[in-house]
């Protein structure tokens, strides 16, 4: 059997696994106040280019996002989101068990536009009834979306300017932001992100850690009393060392991009291997999801020796599934699901 | 001016004051326990001929919405509704606010189809990863809808199956109820809603009350302790007689009807009144808001002597408008309004 | 059968009925933007001596608090509150519904002192861990206390002094505040709540109205959006004319003050009429509830003919009962109570 | 500097990070369907003696505990709990941002007794006013409370019993299970918290793992949708093998009772040391926390080479503090601690 639904199926880089060894009978405070921590913090301001940046670790990337999202509105807010991303369809109403409505925006493969973002806060500002409405109060991007595709730098840009001319926040779930960052032909950095967003996260959980998102807050202070939001949801580890660890290793030596380019390759010859065998591309992903058109027979007959993940029902004879690459994806795991086709 | 940009531009039928009026010195119990309650449930009880029915009464709309939706989901759970349902545009997040994500269903004029609910709930069925999603526990109708649209029995009878055969209740928003009941045309009663809904409220305050919504509970025990539900919403009115005596008078001698289909009388006299002049009408409504496309300049000119509601721009030189009639038009005001155009 | 459980068992003052009846069929916006709801406004901004206050309507207590109060906390907030208090007992955990823990101190009579509130947040402040303990937002008082007990002007001054200090808001549940005003010997007028208080608010479902709370802020700008915010509570009335006929009415010639006087003279009278009879009083209420001592079967004779609150078990033979007078109570009510004992 | 301010200083025992790196590199499914994770339930099931049970894993004790308690209670219930409980002081507002209220007992070293639990129902079960107020749903204790103490089975059992009676699950925090199984004397065994608690959690994280606590839902199918409350609450782990892994090896040749056992030697050998230099211990505490009462002077001297936690101030000359031991205390840890006295 061959795996390739998801990119969170196997441990942790050896090296991770192996510094949490090396420390593992030291004595160390708890709640992110260990020296680990600290060191992992000051790398990614380093990598980011954000020295006042404020950084906190968490565990997962549900509790990141509604935590994060609390932190950022008031009551009377909502956030604007891709009616496809992950906080509107697979958080199991996480946002709103906060108190908060999701603002469903329409996307184009997983991304919304500064258009459309500008477009409905005119609306809202123009509509006689705005009192009695959810107030659009913070933006929310994936990158790489929930259909692997990425933003530009100038379309993150457009929408950093829509945010801030509007006076709210841009936050960007980076669950998988390592596979987006070695993209082939992006142009959005760490930097660019911490230059346009004022709070963003760093993916562990699919890149290389056992788990773990690195939030990082761009503007000081913006949130106040973060820690006790973090421990009133109940995303405060008490063993803060084993984040701080696993962060500091993956910004270490540029763990963290290596693995990424290795899943990004892995991905690409995968691609490949399919459009030379004649298959179609659902759409054109630079990153470690690929999403591929099976006839149904084919799918069913594939599922017998691969996992993979349905997408969609494309038409009564073809279904969209998506193969998902990863830091621990092998050349040998790629030959074998081609040799399958 | 002429106003006819809502249904609660007045106080209450005089009847209805008249009851105040006598009944002020009387000291009653609170919170619901009067006598006059007591008569008005049992009058409503007569009127949907549901005699197990456990009715509560509300102040307000947004209230009632807000504290019978928290009652009925489980806390993993969501309410399906109309895209363009109050709860999920006009109530301020009220939903989101006690924890659950309205699930925004496509309408034809504000009305969703059996259909359309089906087909929801057999996509999340299938959803290999429906345990991270909302899982659908109640599905909201308004009847009038937002657009003044009505359900036929049929439609209902529907919609009460596929709830039934989901293990859904059925919860009908009856804001302008009345008006509703006393269409031409329509074959919804009532009786009909009692047999179709678990829950639904008859509107006050747009149809003759000072305010008040009565909220019928047509399964005995569906909602333990709503009591204190109703409490901790906020929604419990100390004098509760003053509901009482209100929809209590509502229910004698017909009065609710009554008021009602004078209200239809006046819209209809309205609507003949537009189309004789030539105006187009957005969509054929039965109830007491009716829509009307202007041209901009026309709306300009007229917006000076008449007040009335915005709703949505056709293209760039047209508008639809809101006009709403209700218990307390007079003959008079629709033929001044006439004489505007 | 006299009842005296509780002040609200009457409709409203005769003149506020007339109110209503003259202004019945007049259009009038809603929501709270008719002109009866300024001209209240207004008269209620001079009452105070404050005339940048903002003030809004809502309709009950329990609703005013949870309101307030969530609009005052951020999320990690708690409200601080004597262990007896309204919030803390009798609204069905709506503070917490609302997301915020009720911090309990210990009361006299009803009471909670600065000293309290001092050493409660000196503690906290010096507690190594308080990033893991709910934050102290905000100090709520009501008064007159559940008890009938008062503030002195110095001890308002002195809660406000530390409130100011620590940078919390300090509210004032004034549901009974008509009753405390006119108290003999109180030095505590609404101009002094004004001066020490953020936000109270004057309570009319007591003191003559049929419902009604007028919300005072007596710092511009303190609470953004609060408009929504009511709304999204379920606590926005749509008649909103009916808050401010009845507001405008109490506050027109001292009503509001004269209606109250007489129901402390009406405690007065009673107060006495069971002094002269030998009873006991369990503590000196100054304002509109008395509490009376009376032995167990005294208590279960006298509750055939009269209704009265009960408040504790003093001892195996002993129980402390309430007797409250309202506006609406008569002379002659009071002398047929004495009658009985 | 010798560390005994908490149990949670280290990694994880050795064979549980040996396991994690022998697995690192298989693949397995998410979320707790991974062979680890069933096989770790099924060795719990028979250490609990419980085959029906349900057995879920979350990552820490606050996320635990909300998540538990807010699936448990119905939207107008509160928990009862110790004043002291984890819940009430240290958990940031964690139950109250989860609607729900706290409801304080009074507690004897952190125990609270079937009688005030029984008391406390009686005594709203009895009030007039009762729905007006937080209905008690659920019982919270914790096993070492969080002063060390322990529950005898005779008390639990009577817990159990009150709590049957009135229709209401007991749930038991066992963050520090272990050591408290495994203290001398004790007759609660695991089988005798499944035979009591409805619900209960085995604390890995203070008990040699990197983290995790494990769920024990003892009456199947009492909490429907679990898996999708957890994932609601932030509190689903991606990679559950993680989890999975670490009960595997905490329940294999009783290694979760072996290391819970020298924790408490060391405890007693460091109770012992500070008893023969003549100190005074706080109260009897038969876990792996220690209370001694230190002279002030004593304790800023001691201060300098020895971190330990601070309880309260005695008087003005003494100060409580607590030492932990854990399964990762040396022996020669204890020996400098007392050389330094």
């Amino acid at each position: 059997m061959q795996y390739f639904e998801s990119d969170y199926l196997e441990g942790a880089h050896p090296l991770i696994l192996q510094r949490l060894l090396e420390t593992n009978m030291e004595k160390a405070p708890g709640y992110g106040l260990d020296k680990y921590s600290q060191s992992a913090r000051e790398k990614i301001r380093k990598a980011c280019n954000c020295p006042q940046a404020e950084i906190h670790f968490m565990v997962g990337g549900t509790q990141t996002n509604a935590t994060v999202i609390d932190s950022l509105l008031s009551s009377y807010e909502g956030v604007l989101a891709a009616d496809s991303g992950h906080i509107n369809v697979h958080e199991a109403g996480a946002i709103e068990a906060g108190g908060h409505k999701v603002l469903a925006l329409p996307h184009t493969y997983g991304k919304i536009s500064a258009e459309a973002v500008e477009t409905y806060i005119n609306t809202f500002n123009c509509d006689a009834n705005n009192e009695h409405m959810v107030k659009p109060g913070l933006v929310y991007v994936s990158h790489p979306t929930e259909y692997g595709t990425l933003y530009t730098k100038t379309e993150l840009k457009r929408l950093s300017a829509v945010c801030k001319r509007h006076g709210m926040p841009l936050f960007l779930d980076g669950a998988r932001l390592g596979y987006g960052l070695m993209a082939e032909d992006t142009d959005v950095t760490l930097e660019v992100i911490a230059d346009n967003c004022e709070v963003f996260y760093i993916g562990g959980t699919k890149v290389g850690a056992l788990f773990g998102e690195a939030v990082v807050i761009t503007r000081p202070n913006l949130i106040p009393h973060f820690f006790t939001i973090i421990k009133q949801h109940g995303a405060l580890l008490a063993k803060g060392r084993l984040l701080g660890i696993q962060f500091d290793t993956l910004f270490t030596d540029d763990l963290y991009k290596q693995i990424s380019k290795h899943a990004i390759d892995m991905a690409k010859k995968l691609k490949e291997g399919f459009m030379e065998k004649g298959y179609r591309l659902y759409f054109e992903s630079p990153t470690n999801q690929q999403f591929v058109v099976l006839e149904n027979k084919e799918m069913e007959r594939l599922a017998k020796n691969v996992s993979f993940g349905f997408w969609e029902n494309l038409d009564s004879n073809h279904t969209v599934v998506r193969f998902a690459t990863s830091w621990a994806t092998q050349e040998r795991d790629i030959e074998k699901l081609l040799a399958c086709l």
